[in-house]
């Protein structure tokens, strides 16, 4: 495995979304296929030998990191969307926000229940997403053995929303 | 390569997002890997032997092919996304939908400047997102030399958008 440090690929943009706010940006991690394929090979050596049996995702940086570790792993992928995305029957789960609600969406039909699942996004930072992800999930009668992402946020403590279950990160930034 | 018909994997579903509409629903074919296997390996075959040195996806269906194209060769994944939601500088692109209009975007710095980019999405109807995505590649400066699309609805004219440009598609359907 080449030897990468991601944060050479991962670009900080100030004041995004909105002021205030320090953005990890990780199209520079797409554009390097280098870098991409360091994480990739990464969530392969993490999870091959954990009976990974699917891999659910979220809407839409994780969608990227998830489908190319399920084509390596050859599993299913289950999508993680936002309200009204989704056709046929999905469960939803409302979540809070720093500012107001989201609501998140999975079909399901795609549920595999009963299955180990790894959940992954691009990024955790308060981490009421993935939690929100990981009910539905469990609620639909899969199985949350694991958590992946590629950048963590530990000053705003994803780490606390899921006690009990490893969560993994290939980078972490603390500074606030 | 597995025989595999992909309208199998294909879910048909009325009435979404809106009545009248019959939605072609890709989440079969990522749910069963089989068919997600087929779709990249025919990507793979279709391409890697055309000097592809980017993929460019359309949010957020195409980043799953795409990722898994773009790991598979080992070449730079480029996103455009909808408005609003990349960092830094943008070029952006109004275009015309069945009602009103959307714009889309791409970050300026990860455009391959005079390379060739297959510009890649889960379904082709109008043609119009995969217009303004090409144009947008096109003036920063990109060559797009190949669209790829997973199904195809012909009657719906996509083919019209890009004259000249190789248009493929895995699976049509042309009930209208």
């Amino acid at each position: 495995m080449a030897d990468i440090d991601l944060d050479d690929y991962i670009r900080k943009v100030k004041d995004f979304p909105k002021p205030g706010i320090l953005f990890y940006d990780v199209t520079g991690i797409l554009a390097a296929p280098e870098a991409f394929r360091f994480c990739i090979d990464r969530m392969v050596a993490l999870y091959k030998d954990k009976n990974i049996e699917a891999v659910a995702s979220i809407e839409s940086r994780g969608f990227i990191f998830a489908a190319a570790f399920a084509d390596r792993l050859g599993i299913p992928q289950i999508l993680i969307r936002k309200k009204g995305k989704l056709p046929g029957k999905v469960i939803r789960k409302e979540y809070a926000l720093e500012y107001g609600t989201s609501e998140i969406e999975i079909q399901e039909v795609d549920i595999p229940k009963g299955r180990r699942v790894l959940l992954a996004d691009d990024l955790f930072a308060t981490g009421g997403t993935f939690r929100a992800a990981h009910d539905i999930l469990v609620e639909g009668g899969a199985l949350v053995p694991e958590v992946f992402g590629v950048i963590g946020l530990p000053f705003l403590h994803y780490d606390k929303q899921l006690p009990g279950i490893p969560v993994t990160t290939l980078i972490n930034y603390n500074n606030e």
